[in-house]
């Protein structure tokens, strides 16, 4: 596997956290970080905590998440640099989803002192690329001896307070988009659990582009940054929010909080292209992982029928994913989908983060 | 042990985190956040993040630490709302220590699928009464399941800009002050680790006031917020940092972030009541918890002697702790510390987090 070293990263290959430690880590992240100053910013790390200056006439939005080894990602299907990658973009599309400019990142990072600190120092690689793309500072955060390894990250953003996207505020009659495709994660994700049981007969599907596709999908996932500050600043959807737990329970969340039912059209979904050759390759259920399965991290929004053309305005720039209309909020009180037939069923279960998928 | 039920929490007081699940808990949780709207607060728990107004002239404040059981608490030594209480004031004391209000808190609680449930709201309610008295309020975060059980928490304050205490700006000269007293949290972890080997025997120790007082102390620090508020205000000092690693180790960050040496009175330091009690109880060395003992969360300030006056007027008011001058920076490269006989010697070595006490 290709891993290149981390800049000015001289510790030896193989030598722990504890053999590195916690000071020498400091200092690395600390050099790794080292960026053009910005007026912004008023105290950075190596304080006992960041200052930064609010935007003028924006508010501040801040989410934090947490990535745990083990329960949202394991080192066999995720290096480093993704989960440094995946840390951060989980918490940027929290800010996406409110229509906001994510500006600012804190890590508090868990370790077990056997871990090598090489890879640690590769996560970190990863997260700050990743800020860096969407010009977002790691300012702050610490590191913490901890049994198991977790990357918790905060992410602060700004946004005027007009163009705030929330839940609630979808209402009868509103149409229903969602951004990209759904369930590529979740392909990828069953395309590498079956391909670790199946060892090597397993190798020949990868030559499939759209599996490589959702696997890389489910790495490192795109947090829809561009697309939620578009769709924000054009006032153009009465409600938002990220797939993060699947797109049926977005929907599902996004109903309750606004008080109003759903009409889905099944044919409408723009299921991932791979979702048809993982099915077919691990015989893992299409339909499932695409109604259900998580880390898509593509947006749903609620869109006024007189909004129609400014929100098509808004999200047809140059460089945003693509957006489709999925259905309608009705006055109904439940979720529904209607199938090509005129069938109706209510929509699959959502994920339940102790007890599986309810 | 008294355990009082948290208020509105009807679930089996033995059930399991999975059996009451996160939905469920995530409820009841914003059931007992429910308090007065507030201006400030535009969009509250329950959306893809929360939504903030930054203070007019005010800049922003951002940290997060996180508690994780094992390594920086045991349940044997601490009850749920011991913890709550701590994972939100060792945050606390990282935004005074910047002279600065806070203000916002966001949780990402790491659980065992096994832990009782009743034991997460019991943390909660602690966590969130510990704000509501500093007027902090809990406005996201997130549930997540993991194998270790941690508390990781991110506080956002306020200051003006010119009032913000950094750990760089001590100059040669500046007098060093502490707040309260050093060692009253490392005596009281000390005194719980030898009763729980010693047993029954132990028992009788307890009814020294000056124990009861360091345990308390443990177990539920009191960030300095009010007197880092005040000293930052009335721009009474140079240059601050907490002592949440321990005295030596906060003296050492400071004269390295501000290029001087320190010159320490051992006979100055305001040592707490407990530590000789707990010294001769337990045999542990009552100069080691004093200069090395960690989980304080004092304030250290280093103060410009025409500040001199300005300061004692600072924090002198009603309700603030004691703060007693202890030494001075000096020009040369090191920390050091004079014994009442004219004996000088380095300062003890602090705290790393991976490799007990270098």
């Amino acid at each position: 596997m290709d891993r290149p070293m981390p800049p000015g990263w001289d510790h030896a290959p193989s030598a722990t956290c504890a053999q590195v430690g916690e000071h020498a880590l400091i200092r690395w992240i600390t050099a790794r970080l080292a960026t053009a100053p910005s007026a912004d910013l008023l105290v950075d790390v190596g304080d006992d905590a960041a200052v930064v200056v609010p935007r003028r006439n924006h508010v501040d939005v801040l989410t934090t998440d947490v990535l745990v080894d083990g329960v949202h990602f394991t080192r066999a299907f995720s290096d480093a640099r993704d989960v440094g990658h995946r840390a951060l973009h989980v918490n940027l599309s929290d800010v996406a989803a409110m229509g906001a400019e994510p500006r600012w990142a804190l890590l508090s990072l868990g370790l077990p002192p056997d871990l090598e600190a090489r890879w640690v120092a590769e996560l970190i690689d990863g997260l700050v690329d990743a800020a860096t793309a969407l010009r977002v500072r790691l300012i702050g955060g610490n590191i913490s001896r901890s049994p198991v390894l977790f990357a918790d990250v905060t992410v602060s953003g700004a946004a005027k307070p007009r163009h705030v996207l929330r839940r609630s505020g979808a209402r009868v009659g509103d149409e229903l988009y969602v951004s990209g495709e759904v369930g590529a994660a979740a392909a990828g994700l069953a395309w590498l659990q079956w391909q670790a049981t199946a060892g090597d007969a397993a190798a020949g599907s990868m030559h499939d582009d759209t599996i490589a596709a959702a696997v890389t999908r489910f790495r490192r996932p795109e947090a829809r940054v561009a697309l939620g500050i578009q769709v924000g600043r054009n006032k153009a959807a009465s409600a938002c929010m990220d797939t993060s737990d699947g797109l049926a329970d977005a929907l599902r969340q996004l109903a309750t909080a606004s008080g109003v039912g759903m009409r889905i059209e099944a044919g409408a979904l723009p299921r991932a292209a791979g979702l048809a050759s993982v099915a077919a390759a691990t015989g893992a259920d299409a339909e499932t992982l695409a109604w259900s399965g998580g880390e898509d991290y593509e947006l749903l929004f609620a869109v006024p029928r007189r909004s129609r053309r400014r929100f098509a305005h808004a999200t047809t720039r140059k460089g945003l994913p693509p957006v489709t209309r999925i259905g309608v909020c009705t006055k109904d009180a439940d979720v529904c989908i209607v199938d090509q037939e005129g069938r109706v069923q209510p929509v699959p279960g959502g994920f339940e983060h102790f007890g599986g998928r309810g």
